[in-house]
This record gives structure tokens, C-alpha cells and sequence, in this order.
């Protein structure tokens, strides 16, 4: 390799101070932004390596920001780690990705990392069973955590996600409008804020038509494609089955139709299916699915900007903030609904 | 916040020497695993913050591996993810993980920030235009690096991937077998040695049978399920529409069955379709997948495996592995060729 470059060697090349190199490098505000791209890439021509490790210990920031999640190739966070992506790169903080399965011992381990690195700040989707005393620890060591999607009882700290309560309601409003009396519920766990607050929102919005549901309409479990397309197999074969679903998820419906669809009936036809998030794929589905937006963007984006506020010595805010929801109506729920209304006509 | 908690505070706590304490902080091989789970019980319980921005500047190794892909969300890179992750969890290397979108500038980025952190090493599916020049500069500063699914021409460093002109060529020869004379290739870019090897395989498996194929076959582009989606779509108006088509990947595929759907044609009976990769989804899609596995689970395993070596101080190989395809043969290509032999016969 060739000799050891120096910040005094960028600095001659440029005919810059040493001073200016080492801020550049560090992306200090008080260098214009071309000046410091000059700087950067004079440093990467000439092989410079800037040893954040040593540097990170005599200032207070590393640059850092981790975020985890359940699991990234869930389209629903993959969608909110955009726009959350999109802020971080546009304030130069690196971005460090890390799935838990909820394994609780899994985010443990990412956190402890996030904390030996001196990062930034975390945004946390917290495992099943996080308990507050965990996020209350990175708090207490300087390490700020915005929660998304779901949140935690006195954590005391801030969270980000949709108000699944509400928006489980609309979809089951829709389905009565629709003319549809026996509504199931598939998919999610009591173990989740997510979970229960979408079973309570199908569960009262039912009994507010006077509907009482019946034990054997609520399916739980399924959180994956995989898991609703078992769902919609076995929904076919169940006695009297209820002639409409609300599925947890976008990423539940889309494998509970091709459970359907595989055991001979057509979903939007045969029975009607709302699923929950409005993940791109849900407007292309065959047949298009009527879903819930879950407001991905708006989470991310403000997720990001409260970390970010927060790095910027804004005081923090324990409020949880829930997104008002927006229902999708498209051909899965609605099929159905025309036909019999025709046949009725 | 407590009072700061020490080595010595955890050593009394647990009667064990304050060595003892710091090598299993550290993972030491030297600590049994159950004295190591009971130390860092008792460091976190008492609220101690292993420094490990100050330990790596004292020792030469950080724990951090870097995963750098086009995009995590693709369950193509995801699935090949898990396997990586599980090799590397089982091996107590931290997993940091980022997309480049094929945006250069924010491989690079990623790569700065390993070698700030001093990363151990980097698993790359490289961005397009990756320059063989980025993958030395990271090793000549000792970042030893594995690439995955995608290869680089005298980057010096070795890699994993299917074997791309075999796989698709075995789509091609099942087709042909099918009945088809006719078969397009959509999807896909020769910008990477991926597009540019399945079409390779596509072009001459169609020559092999004496079939020379129209420029209008070829359909480059898309790579996604959406894009997938608007080829299905345009490709139901085609006049001289194929028979057949073999796709880019199962994202493609699964997005092109919605998009003749859309269009009023039934994927596997109108139009035979085949994907590549073999994700989860394509057993389960409607009508299921026809698809060539892509060996996402070896190419992760191994990955992680010869990285692992590297830091075991093993020596580098600069050798491309290429895993074999295998074709899986489901209904979006066999329906069409049974229906024609029961017509004939």
C-alpha cells in the first residue's frame, strides 16, 4: 500500500488549512458544501482513511443512528425504513439496519452494540415483550430511542404509529355497507399494541352495528404471507363461514387470497377480503385489495425528524403520536358487495 | 444515573477476577458460555456499558461485519440475508446492514463507514459500475471483502452466485419441452452480470433448438414486481404475443402474472410464465411459480463461511463459486402444455 496519507497532505494538495480538512471530514457545518466534497474526494483519490473510532472518543457524536425492527423484508417497515432512510441521509447520519425476530435477546445485543459504538440514537419497532425498563437503560445511557408501530407503556419516550383502533373500524364500517353481517378477523397477536388495538377496532365496530362477533370469526395468529395463505386454505373449508375478512396485515390478505384462490374459491367474489398498511403491492394484487393506509410516510419521516431534533438538543416528548388512518377501497371488498347487489336487484 | 459501574463491581458481585469480567465482555473463547451469560447478566442488571469504541483501538478487531446489498426489501437479498445473519449470529459477529440501490456514491458512503468503525470485513452485492478499484481499495485497507450474487472482473476477491446462463437456460429447455417456439425474456439489464448472463443462457438455449429469437422478445427492464407488473400489461396489447416467457426473477414474474391478469388473460393458461430465484411466494403464488432455485441459502451460508475464514486469518481466494440451478416445474408453465396435449391428442 502506498505511504500513510495525513491530513496535512489533503491540506497541501488543496491548498487548504489542515483545520478545514479535519472539519470537512467531520461534516461541520462551518464548511461550504462544495468545499468539503473537494475535500472528500481529494481524501478518497489520494487513499486517506479517516479514523472515526479515535475520533468519535474526543468528540461526543459518532454519525450514527441504529434502527430495528421485526424484520426488514416485511414490506410494511421496509416501506417506513425508506422514508426514515431518506431524512437520516439527508442529515449525513449513517443508518445501521438490524432485524429481531422479536427475539428480545436479539434487540438486546443490537442495542448493546449501538451503545459500545457511541450512536447517535435508535428507532425502535421494540420486540414482543420489550419491557420499558429496556428503553428507559439506552435512554439513561445516551442513547435516544424513538419508537414506530408500536409502542410501550411507560417507556417514557416517544413513538410514531397508526391508530390501529380506528382504522380496523372504517374497514369493518365498509364491509357492513357493503351488506356484510358475519366479518372474521385473521391474523395478528394479543401480544402486540398493533394486535390488540386491530382486534378491539373489529370487535366494537361490530357490536356498534349490533353485530355480535362470534368466537370462531376471530382467526388469530398469521403475521406473514405464508402463515395467511394456511389461513385461507383452512377458511374454506370451515362450516358457515363468514362471507367477508379483515386480515391484520396487507402482507396476511395477500396470502390469505391465494390460500382462497388455491382451495377453489375467488376472493372479491366468493368472499371479501380488506387487508391493513396499503403496501405498494396492494394496488396491482389480483384482485386489487381494499386496505387500510397506514401512513408508512408519515411515521418514517417524523420518526426521523424527532430523533433528529432530539440530536439537535431539543427537549424529548413522551407522547405517543397516532396517524389517522385513510381506508382504500379497491376490488377485493367490493366485487362482492355489486354482485349481490345486482342479483338482489 | 447510578454511579458509574466498573469491571470490579461485577467481579465482587459474581466472586470472579476482574479478568475473568473483561474477556467475557469481550467473547472470549478463554470463558465458558455459561460463566460468559451470567457475567453479562450481571453487566447489564447493573448497568454496565461496555466501551467498545475504546476496546477496538486497543485490540484489532471490532466485531462488526457490513452487509451492503441493492435492497434489503427484495426478498431475493433477504433470503440470502438470513443465511448470512445465522452464520454470523452463531459466530457473535454484529450485523450492520445497508442498501445502495445501485446509487454508487451510497456504497461508497457505507464502505467510509466501515472502515471508520474499523470493520472486520464487508459481504457485497455490488452496485452497478462498481469500479474493481472500490473493492481493492477496501481490502487494501483491511477490509476484506466477499461478494454476493453479483460479481466484479478482477476485483481480486471471491464470490458467490447461481450459475445464471445454466438457470435460465433450463427455463428455456422446459419450455421448449412444453410445446413453445416462441419465448420472450423480460426483465432485466446488461448492466449487471446477472442480466447479462441469464440472457445469455436465454439467447442460447433458444439457438440450440433452432429457434433464433426476435429482437421483440427481448423485453429489458424491469426488475421489480411493479415494473413486472405494467410488462404484463403491455405484453397482453403485443401483436405476434409469445406463448411463454421466462422472467428476469420471480419479482418480475409474480409482478407480470398480476399485470396479464389485470389485462383479462389467465397466467399459465393464456401466457406460460417462469420465474428465477425461487422465493417463498412463488410455491404459494396463483397459479403457483415455475421457477429456477437460485441457491439463496449456499450462497449465504458460504459467504459468511469464507469471510469467517478470512478472519480466522485463512488466506483470500479471488475465485467466483458458481451454484448450481435447479429448475422447480409448477403450474404457470405446465397448465398451458397439458391443455395442448389434451387438444391434440
Amino acid at each position: 500500500m502506498a505511504q500513510k496519507v495525513k491530513l496535512s497532505t489533503i491540506a497541501e494538495e488543496l491548498g487548504v488549512s489542515t483545520a478545514t480538512v479535519s472539519l470537512a471530514l467531520r461534516d461541520s457545518p462551518l464548511v461550504a458544501d462544495i468545499t468539503r466534497d473537494r475535500i472528500k474526494t481529494a481524501a478518497r483519490e489520494l487513499g486517506y482513511i479517516y479514523n472515526r473510532r479515535a475520533a468519535s472518543l474526543r468528540t461526543s457524536r459518532s454519525g450514527i443512528v441504529g434502527v430495528c425492527v421485526h424484520d426488514v423484508m416485511n414490506p410494511f417497515f421496509g416501506e417506513i425504513l425508506k422514508y426514515v432512510e431518506h431524512e437520516l441521509d439527508r442529515r449525513r447520519q449513517t443508518f445501521i439496519l438490524s432485524n429481531h425476530y422479536d427475539d428480545l435477546s436479539k434487540q438486546r445485543a443490537f442495542v448493546d452494540t449501538l451503545l459500545q459504538l457511541g450512536a447517535d440514537g435508535l428507532i425502535l419497532s421494540p420486540a414482543i415483550g420489550t419491557p420499558a425498563e429496556d428503553i428507559r437503560l439506552a435512554e439513561g445511557n445516551d442513547l435516544p430511542t424513538v419508537l414506530i408501530a408500536r409502542t410501550i407503556e411507560g417507556s417514557g419516550v416517544c413513538g410514531f404509529r397508526g391508530d390501529d383502533a380506528f382504522g380496523m373500524a372504517l374497514a369493518v364500517d365498509h364491509l357492513i355497507a357493503e351488506g356484510h353481517r358475519e366479518i372474521a378477523m385473521v391474523g395478528g397477536t394479543p401480544l402486540t399494541s398493533t394486535g390488540r388495538d386491530r382486534a378491539a377496532g373489529w370487535r366494537s365496530a361490530l357490536r356498534k352495528a349490533g353485530i355480535e362477533p362470534k368466537p370462531e370469526w376471530r382467526i388469530e395468529g398469521p403475521r406473514s404471507r405464508d402463515t395467511g395463505f394456511e389461513a385461507g386454505q383452512s377458511f374454506a373449508q370451515m362450516n358457515n363461514r363468514p362471507s367477508a375478512v379483515v386480515c391484520f396485515s396487507d402482507m396476511v390478505a395477500l396470502g390469505f387470497m391465494y390460500g382462497l384462490a388455491r382451495s377453489g374459491l375467488t376472493p372479491g367474489v366468493d368472499v371479501a377480503v380488506v387487508g391493513y398498511d396499503d403496501i405498494a403491492e396492494a394496488k396491482i394484487a389480483m384482485p386489487s385489495l381494499t386496505t387500510v393506509s397506514n401512513g408508512q410516510a408519515e411515521v418514517g419521516h417524523r420518526a426521523a425528524g424527532a430523533l433528529l431534533d432530539r440530536l439537535a438538543g431539543n427537549p424529548a416528548s413522551d407522547e405517543t403520536v397516532l396517524i389517522k388512518p385513510v381506508l382504500k377501497v379497491r376490488d377485493s371488498s367490493h366485487f362482492a358487495g355489486e354482485l349481490r347487489k345486482r342479483i338482489e336487484a
